[in-house]
């Protein structure tokens, strides 16, 4: 798969690819052991700071890398990547590595220790900053501390789970810009 | 706009129409007074009780309607609605009453007294089961207790909040059923 050149992307615009819904790829890091998730449960909390709230289920394996490390990366597929993102749902467990397993390259963070997925449109390095509710809820409070972004396409062709196997894929953009009053753009 | 013929749904399901990510449409009543608001950020928290999570900005009007009546509906509305997902958007305060103003049925909910929106895919008739996360976050914890399907199309066409005034449009829908463990599904 191709890797997309990306640039710096400010934070607190993070929910422009979190909003509407797709599902994504969370990367984590502990003590020399990584993992690669699937995450379909997750809300946009707060711009700024730029908060995303996240159910990971405590018997996922990487439950234990995210809240030990206290950080992740928010890594955005797209369509291309869909067999990619069912592989890894499917698999469980910290063996084989999922990097390896499904051809895909660990990038550098700079904020974090847990890596990058390169081929995905986006990546938002991520430190857990609220772990109250986790036992509760199974939810983590990130803060997105650097967001990079492809730049190219503008809009992502992401997929968006619909449950029993049925994924949505994301469909054309419309612009009602000019209907919307500025405060709530 | 037409009204959809819907059927009762089972409220452990209801992920498979709020996990894609679609704006919804928030209806309310307190002591005779109703109101809807636009929502984009929410999530599922929990299959069965059927709990979505809901950021609910302290300064939209219906925030205290949600707070104090402790329900709400959550109504799927789709394309065809766009410029009344915007208009309510763009409306704040108490008046007028936004069924009037955009035209849209108030249809009775079987289990709170928020009304329905009749001409909305779906209405997710909800209670607020924990409040303790509203002030901290405006986050409020819903749990879902009936829920109205229309019967036809079989996917709804939402629409996702992309930011500065776009909304993605769900494209197709693809089955991978097949590739999935069934635990996955």
């Amino acid at each position: 798969m191709p890797k997309h050149a990306k640039k710096d992307f400010p934070v607190t615009k993070v929910r422009r690819f979190i909003e509407p819904g797709p599902v994504v790829l969370v990367s984590s890091q502990y003590k020399g052991e990584r993992d690669i998730m699937t995450m379909g449960w997750h809300m946009i909390m707060e711009s700024s700071p730029s908060l995303i709230g996240c159910f990971i289920w405590d018997q996922n394996h990487s439950f234990n890398l995210i809240r030990r490390s206290k950080e992740c990366v928010i890594n955005l597929p797209t369509f291309d990547m869909v067999h990619t993102i069912i592989g890894i749902g499917n698999s469980h467990g910290p063996a084989p590595d999922k990097f390896a397993q499904f051809k895909l390259t660990a990038a550098p963070a700079s904020k974090v220790d847990a890596p990058l997925i390169a081929e995905c449109y986006a990546n938002f390095e991520c430190k857990l900053v609220d772990a109250s509710l986790i036992k509760r809820y199974c939810l983590f409070v990130f803060e997105v501390v650097k967001a990079h972004v492809a730049t190219t396409p503008r809009y992502p062709t992401t997929v968006h789970y619909r449950g029993d196997g049925v994924f949505m894929i994301a469909g054309r953009n419309v612009s009602y810009r000019k209907q919307f009053k500025r405060v709530n753009l």
